[in-house]
């Protein structure tokens, strides 16, 4: 099984208080931006949500193509794009390579946008 | 005063389980995207957090520019996407447009990505 260690989650989003309680000064506001820029396509986050909800939050890359009705180097493609960002990880195990929701890491932005 | 009436938050937002949760379809996944993607950029999320911060959590245009170090037309660009996907109001007072948050807009969108 060869792990991959995805870039943490932004200093940003482990650190700080809401965006709506504390201005957010550049490199802060720099990198939230990037993790949300991550999110904020509909591929990708239907892939975050079939992952989350599989059994064992884990699926393989080749559960996820036909759900999002794309190709496999598509598919990998965006999952990268979320591995790089900190969202998932990636194991591979025989043939396939499996992806897992990074515990935390969605929260720690959900954290970031509440205002209450 | 003039009142913009800004497009809603997405029904995606307003109405459904975390991500985590069910699986987004299709349509919610372009609901939420389109929200993420207008949060996704420093600048609108720096603006966002000095309007929240500002005193009765509203900013005029005038006292945007200078903390972001922008022009008032690239700002007012910002701003209007903002509004356009329904995390800002905006009223006009004499020569200034004052900008406000929509109470809830943030927090539907980190209700969606919470995983607890």
């Amino acid at each position: 099984m060869t792990s991959f260690t995805p870039t943490p989650v932004t200093e940003a989003a482990a650190c700080c208080a809401p965006l709506t309680r504390e201005t957010l000064n550049a490199e802060q506001a720099d990198d939230l931006a990037r993790s949300l820029k991550a999110l904020a396509d509909p591929t990708r986050l239907r892939l975050i949500s079939i992952v989350a909800a599989s059994e064992g939050e884990e699926a393989c890359v080749c559960d996820l193509t036909e759900p999002v009705g794309l190709g496999q180097s598509t598919v990998s493609h965006h999952l990268k794009i979320l591995m790089d960002a900190g969202f998932l990880t990636r194991s591979k195990r025989g043939t396939w390579a499996y992806y897992r929701l990074v515990p935390g890491s969605l929260d720690s932005i959900s954290r970031l946008l509440v205002t209450a």
